[in-house]
């Protein structure tokens, strides 16, 4: 049974950044099979028709960068300075366990799915039941188990999470949704010898690696120490960057950097949100763009960045950037869409599955009800998504061809018994946290 | 009949930040009449029960700044630099009348109630139209018809507006809602004789005046080329600032201003996601909170900032205030509730009436749906709401005492009626913005 998406605006996100006023999208199976004009078209009776009503017809977007699972510890410590030490780390070492992970995961999915995220690229521990939570849900995603070196939340032993990842690679490869990764945690945190094992590996198996990379002031200053070199050039130099690293945060890169990493072909995800929450310099996410990098948007976990939908993003990502320019011409709307779609894509190796409404590509779709007090009146569609919707007017997610929201409710997944679920996680999450607070009386 | 909003976390933002979780607050006629644990209540069945499921119950939202009636130009122009030359002041001589300024009105106080704006600030031109929108919709707020050193849209005379003013201020002044003020447009375009006119003028009426400052790099060059002086220093020196005066922008202040502005008690109207939109430097809105001035968040117009909720302001005035300051410590989310709420009413002078829920304060209370995936779970309120809530999470609004909004329905406006309206209108201005594209190409 095919599928049409009737009435709508329809914004492509194709290489011309063509727009129908007045358009359709018919989706046979898990693809676009054809986009058009209201007037051409014919509709048949074997279809499926979900009218748009005027609304905005454009590709899900894609989250380049989070910890989905991390959801259960949202708002934890806020604004501490120390939050991670004092209540992030003790708490993946000793409280954490798969069901948390697998209860957070599907929270996150839900909020993902409501704002529009139709693909994301995560990175955490017992990250098999972040695939099998995206696998329930029927979400597209780059899923990677974090590697470290020393003993993490799943492994007693120091790099235990390549052996994890190769399981969960021999595992997962080949599913038509999930596609498994390698997740160094950062190259302050894993060895020279071990990023090249990965390296290594990555290219045998052929899977992305996402890894954090100059994210961090002692990071850059470990690095100069040790190399008198940025930890970028020295990536370079021993051979561990290539189109398959998805790289998070870029945020103390120079030219010198950026241009490394462009002719490397690495991708950058941009945490826009989340950078500036930590209290970060603003990232050249600009420059790595125009320098023709492929640059994608990341909400970081939702301990980092809060919120795990792109949607609110965009209008962070131009309005700090014209800012820190002292200049309002610079990332324009339509730039803000396009890292959040089609860049995105881009960054996670994807371009020729996702990131824009063309025939042949996966019908990732979302619909933005427009006629909504916060939107109208609309002059230009890129304006009214980046400056004037919030994550409440997506309607409809669309992924491979699946209705997972329709009317704003998500079909997948019983809302209000997760809440629940959640709530009593929550429980144990606060005593561990009094517990804690308590050990750092004494 | 007494209102009782029970099962609600109340967020009081009374001086001590007192929380009550498990709380009941009742409300007599427009007034707030009884506040404490559910335990303790005693429902009588004279009374109209709003159960708050567990959510979060707190003062209304206070926007300091606006020009709501600009929301039929939303997104006209976008990310292009001489937009206000170019498309905003011939479509507001040539164009603007009564009914596009009453439907914009109305346009935007949907908006704001549904984000959980219970008061706001507002200057423009034709402001009686906007006075009728906000007592027919029984919004509460400060309107100021806009005074400039030319004609302007509803006068045909330099400084036309004083007497539109006090014709206003004469049909509305001790209305229960409406609070009508002066809103000289800003000192580079109102003379030092007309500004005290102005002022002598807000004393002997006893109303607010508000008035763009230190907003324009043009300004600030303008005044020290003159007088060797900040406009906010020269103000000071004719005599105009006083606690009458909300002050809206307030960018390129110094320290020697932040004393001025704190000394004569004037109001600071901090517009943080609009100041970025446009490319301006980072206000120092929070020296200026230390410095025990009154400060509160504004969205500037719909042009501008796009969005009129303040929900969605707080996250952007902590996160940029920290990626300033590259300290994530500094400007908590409790900070950013209070400038939402009590610090706005502070800065309009309503703060004996409004901006917490207090026995004897006037009931603007609005209820936070926490059950929402984006929200869940829950360790900080004030995370909560700063750094999780989006605006749809609001989902009961009440003004005085009266419900605007319930369960997201706005009760007091045909919302499908009102954007057909919009619609028609918008392609009057679209038409004119392509007149306006071709005059420009002569």
């Amino acid at each position: 049974m095919k599928k049409c998406i009737i009435n709508g605006v329809v914004i492509t996100m194709d290489d011309s950044r063509n727009i129908i006023e007045d358009g359709f999208v018919i989706i046979d199976g898990n693809e676009i099979s054809e986009i058009g004009n209201m007037k051409d078209l014919k509709v048949s009776g074997d279809m499926d028709v979900i009218d748009a009503r005027g609304g905005i017809v454009m590709p899900g977007f894609v989250n380049c960068h989070t910890h989905i699972s991390m959801s259960v510890f949202r708002g934890l410590g806020e604004d501490m300075p120390d939050r991670l030490r004092r209540y992030m780390f003790p708490m993946e070492d000793e409280l954490l366990d798969e069901e948390m992970v697998g209860i957070g995961a599907r929270l996150s999915l839900i909020e993902l799915i409501q704002g529009g995220v139709t693909t994301f690229c995560d990175m955490y521990y017992f990250e098999d039941e972040v695939a099998k939570a995206v696998r329930d849900f029927g979400m597209r995603a780059v899923l990677g188990e974090t590697i470290l070196s020393k003993p993490s939340p799943d492994s007693s032993e120091a790099y235990g999470g390549i052996e994890y990842a190769k399981r969960f690679i021999s595992k997962w490869k080949g599913d038509s949704l999930i596609t498994p990764a390698f997740a160094p945690h950062a190259p302050y945190t894993c060895d020279d010898q071990h990023l090249m094992e990965i390296k290594k590996l990555a290219d045998e198996l052929d899977v992305p690696i996402t890894m954090h990379l100059s994210e961090m002031l002692h990071e850059m200053e470990e690095f100069d120490s040790k190399y008198g070199k940025t930890p970028i050039k020295h990536l370079e130099d021993i051979g561990f960057l290539s189109e398959r690293l998805i790289a998070a945060h870029l945020v103390y890169v120079d030219d010198e950097d950026i241009e490394v990493l462009r002719r490397n072909g690495v991708g950058a995800a941009h945490n826009v949100v989340a950078n500036a929450k930590s209290g970060r310099k603003v990232s050249p996410a600009p420059a790595m763009h125009k320098a023709g990098m492929n640059v994608g948007l990341g909400t970081d976990g939702p301990m980092s960045g809060n919120h795990q939908d792109i949607l609110s993003l965009l209008g962070y990502y131009t309005k700090i950037q014209k800012q820190a320019a002292l200049d309002n011409r610079i990332c324009p709307a339509v730039e803000a869409v396009e890292l959040g779609t089609i860049g995105g894509a881009r960054v996670l190796g994807m371009a020729d599955e996702i990131g824009s409404i063309e025939i042949g590509k996966k019908a990732d779709i979302i619909i933005i009800d427009t006629s909504a007090p916060n939107i109208q009146p609309i002059y230009d569609y890129y304006s009214a998504i980046v400056y004037a919707a919030h994550p409440h007017n997506v309607v409809m997610t669309m992924v491979n061809g699946s209705v997972l929201m329709s009317d704003r409710k998500v079909l997948v997944q019983d809302e209000d018994r997760l809440i629940d679920e959640v709530r009593e996680v929550s429980k144990r999450i606060s005593r561990f946290a009094r517990e804690l607070d308590q050990r750092a009386r004494l």
